[in-house]
């Protein structure tokens, strides 16, 4: 297979080793924390008939389009017609195929259903830093059948907080907001259509508060006053409930209001125990998610210095993930975009591995005849858990060595020399060099092990 | 999202939670073995260009081309014409894009680049039990900028074996040959068309030997006597290193031969410590591998029962995994078709996982207003790495009970109830019920932990 040089595909991000073994540990970590609180593990196929995919005409433009090469000649499937709804497309997210998998299953799974899913998700969009044409998401829902109560909400903000502040990264804010409460505060203040005041107050981020004022009087009919109160609510953030004070002194009375306040400090108060000085969860009342099917509970995140990425976690909480005609399943998620996040950390050097390779030792190879004496003693280490490769070559010990420095092994092992012991009339036993601070000492192969930290390559962070 | 119930996609096969745990848990234990070998992860984006897919005539008929729905539009790609070099197919396997990777990523990586690679490839072929359209490899290669020393295909024999020996499977047989002795073989024995003969032995396994005799004849323009012994190779198999004097016993003389023989044995003497009832390695002279770019060591691997699914592990020593014009990468490794393996499995119940989440405890929840006090009890459990979970509702605890009876969590854990204390004077403590014994025991939540192998789904096999 002789070729010529291949280039990157825009789009699609690939990793270094070194980099690679940072997302596994980061894939590790998320996965631990969503079994610890018995979150189940789902992996869905990549494709889905292009009638599932199309379902939310907002995205159709980023599907791709699955032809096989051959079809049509065996007559078994479309050739990727884009008006056939059998074609099949590649998933741009996990919800869309996670609905589908719930009514295809739901007579086996048992609700309410508590699901991880860890996967690539594809969109055909134009790839700056952020939005990538392959990607990979984290997501945990809550799904039950029929009615899901609201201390899954809190139970779903309070597990991802604790997954994303074990993560290492730069400082998080999750912030959180209830469409009850700005919904109900709309409805409160007599506001004539409560649909055009969200749209406008979207745009809160990309436009100036003066110009919003205004088109809430042009576009969603307020008064002056009216369009005031929502630039005051919009401007409501806080870490603990004190936000339900600073709502209720704009004077607006409403009974969704009210749920969406209390909601809002539950969510807060369950999660406050997460909150470090590098991970802030606050009441953030601008908070609106887009998405129409949103109905309480909405989540945002921001990374400290990438804030360009946009919002690099959300979800919230939906009343009808899927409906088969019976049975409606509500539910409550976020999403984790996790290239999104460790992609411009890799490409800014902040982040990187200890180590391009898991072997912790190397075993030096004194000779060639050694190799299978140098096998053993790493097959003695690995029986404890030490990642271990024994030298390609028998080059000098310090050819070895710089093999070793190259791909950041902090150990190397040198075989005991039974002819060297023979001759001198002195045993020279086994020893191992720290080839980061040149310590070396006799060791046991049955018996020595390294600190745990050495066991993998650590991550690396550098702060700006 | 209001859907009909959806049906399942041929050839895309989808796990429930419970066999997901058993495949998570075959996928961790390969890694596992893979890293402590050294072994580096590298996963590639899902879609290369079709000008390197289609390098390997022999299957472009199986691969699914991209298209952007939008396509054109922006003229920013090509539409999934099918003649243009630049539209993007979905990988078919995993050898194709790592060769891409290594010549793309060539000055970044240290050599010899020992490489595990995990992820799911796609084929567009007719679906049937053991072929999906859609389904996950498990891949080791060790590979050289140059040269790459023999001792790498005995590693990667072993590691693959020490992985395979490792999972919950029905008895398998790594059977491994060498092109180097097979094609010296038929050289010394003086055949015209070497390739030939090779082509109508490897049919041995689906014609009688009679007729291959036949075929060697008329279609390898051999003699009836060197039919013969052709034949009488490829019965030869041995799990030590005895098929070497057989095979000398055949009379036949050539040095590439030699070489074989004796790299074959040492592959077979490598791999022997790993050897079980349940794990058959053996040298199997009618192993040839239909891919021409094997030059050396070859590997098929059988499972028991599941012999109609063919070889499930293969590979082999190839001398040019990719070539950029100055620099040739040699490589040798073996690939595990793990949804191959899997599927069939679950399909008829030979492996499930002992329960359906990754809960090992449920704190059963006396009343809602206790909800804070069990959300306390399962972080204290939870840091000491047990997955819990607390109920969804106060109802009585004999449903709280089936609700961990139905899902396979192991334990119930009773809140200590404060308000009964304070009543009868007889403070009662927390307890925690074994819900398969039925014991029920005191239990402090800083401390209680259950024994190691109730911590995750214990993988459950049931044999034939």
């Amino acid at each position: 297979m002789s070729v010529t040089k291949p280039t990157p595909l825009s789009g699609f991000p690939e990793l270094l080793p070194a980099e690679r073994a940072v997302e596994q540990q980061v894939l590790d970590q998320l996965r631990a924390t969503f079994e610890l609180h018995g979150f189940a593990n789902v992996e869905t196929r990549a494709a889905e008939p292009l009638s599932q995919l199309l379902r939310k005409g907002e995205i159709d433009k980023e599907v791709y389009i699955l032809r096989r090469l051959q079809a049509g000649e065996d007559g078994e499937d479309s050739g990727g017609d884009a008006g056939d709804p059998n074609t099949l497309g590649l998933h741009f997210d996990l919800t869309v195929p996670f609905a589908r998998y719930v009514l295809e299953n739901a007579g086996k799974l048992d609700f309410p259903f508590r699901r991880y899913q860890i996967q690539k998700v594809w969109r055909g969009e134009r790839p700056q830093e952020g939005r990538y044409r392959e990607f990979t998401q984290a997501d945990i829902d809550v799904v039950a059948a029929g009615e899901l109560p609201f201390h899954h909400d809190v139970e779903v903000a309070r597990v991802m907080a604790e997954a994303l502040s074990r993560l290492p990264l730069p400082p998080l804010r999750l912030q959180i907001n209830n469409r009850k409460l700005i919904e109900g505060f709309y409805r409160g203040l007599g506001a004539p259509d409560v649909a055009s005041v969200m749209r406008v107050v979207d745009k809160i981020d990309k436009v100036p508060a003066d110009i919003v004022a205004t088109m809430l009087v042009n576009e969603a009919g307020l008064s002056d006053d009216q369009a005031k109160q929502c630039l005051a609510l919009a401007e409501i953030r806080s870490s603990d409930s004190s936000f339900v004070e600073r709502v209720r002194a704009l004077g607006v009375e409403d009974e969704l209001l009210e749920t969406g306040l209390q909601e809002l400090a539950t969510v807060i108060s369950g999660c406050a125990g997460v909150a470090t000085e590098r991970f802030v969860v606050e009441a953030d009342l601008r908070i609106a998610r887009g998405l129409d099917y949103y109905t309480g509970t909405v989540f945002e995140t921001r990374m400290a210095g990438f804030e360009s990425l946009g919002s690099i976690c959300s979800g919230g909480r939906y009343d009808s993930l899927a409906n088969d005609g019976r049975t409606s399943y509500p539910g409550v998620g976020i999403s984790l975009g996790v290239t999104r996040l460790l992609t411009p950390l890799f490409t800014r050097k902040k982040l990187t591995a200890s180590r391009s390779v898991p072997s912790a030792v190397l075993v030096a190879l004194p000779d060639e005849g050694s190799r299978e004496q140098c096998i053993v003693i790493a097959a003695q280490l690995r029986a404890r858990g030490i990642p271990t490769e024994v030298a390609v070559s028998a080059q000098k010990y310090g050819k070895q060595i710089r093999y070793a420095e190259r791909r950041g092994i902090p150990y190397v092992w040198f075989p005991a020399d039974s002819d060297s012991a023979a001759e001198s009339g002195a045993p020279i036993g086994h020893q191992v060099k720290d080839i980061r601070s040149g310590d070396q000492l006799d060791a046991d192969p049955q018996t020595w092990t390294p600190p745990a930290e050495d066991l993998r390559p650590q991550v690396v962070r550098s702060e700006p």
